[in-house]
């Protein structure tokens, strides 16, 4: 059992080693027809310069893999951090309200792809997807930045991971 | 000249939305023989959990995009904040000093892979490439983690982007 328990103990240190990478918190909007979706997602960075290109990295079996990849758009929606409690409400799927026309509780407007961006967003990014790259158990989509802006004060902190107790992979 | 000075406008606001995307700020070590490398990179993030996977993208006209291209493996070395001085000793390329051994002046060994580690990293990943993704002017190397450690006091801070004054991409 000694071999097992050391076995164990390295894929726990891995573990930490690798919530120990920094990153932000975002809620990622998806869309196809009229389906749209926000998922929490903390795998996101920019990968080229020219064109402007950022990465996303989507679990297979997330319902937002299927809206991005069968809509082939989707949105970053950057977070102020004093907003950090709205994450929890995309850790599961969200629908649009009927009645009230909310995206998990929260106002939203159709993007330039017609990706959902938050009203409350501190910041997006509204991308193309130009690469889907599968990497083991999650796809790699790798959109072209067609629109992006600022919706709250430039100036405002950013949501992180480490603002949260949350961790996700390792 | 109004459209391109509106061009230039937005040119300038999808930088700063893009720079606003937190991110860690690591030395990233490559070896091919005997040439070994550290450069500063921001851009890397895990992309998968089974198997574990972490993707770094590195502009093609640097010497650690040859060296990674060539010898297949990289190390990811997360700094302690405290340690943010020793980025700027990896913006340019660096040598291997014959005298002193040392890195860019800094003490390493080569990890499991061969590529070298920082002595004075807070953590490592050690990484070999699994796949390779062109992305405009950058190449996604995306490595499967062999092996992962604390250098340093596990509860350490971890140096992020934004506690220097650099900025990357956008």
């Amino acid at each position: 059992m000694a071999e097992r328990s050391n076995a164990d103990d390295y894929d726990r240190l891995r573990r930490r080693v690798l919530w120990s990478l920094p990153s932000g918190l975002y809620v990622l909007g998806s869309r196809h027809g009229e389906r749209r979706n926000g998922m929490t997602l903390n795998w996101a960075m920019q990968v080229a310069i020219e064109p402007k290109r950022v990465a996303v990295s989507i679990l297979r079996s997330a319902y937002t893999h299927e809206l991005v990849e069968a809509g082939g758009v989707f949105s970053l929606n950057v977070l102020k951090r004093s907003d950090r409690a709205m994450v929890r409400r995309f850790v599961k799927p969200v629908v649009v309200d009927d009645r009230s026309g909310l995206l998990g509780g929260h106002p939203f407007h159709d993007g330039v792809t017609g990706a959902p961006v938050l009203d409350e967003a501190h910041a997006y990014l509204d991308c193309r997807v130009a690469q889907q790259v599968p990497v083991g158990d999650h796809t790699l989509f790798i959109g072209d930045v067609v629109d992006a802006g600022f919706l709250g004060e430039e100036g405002a902190e950013v949501l992180r991971m480490e603002d949260t107790r949350m961790n996700y992979g390792g």
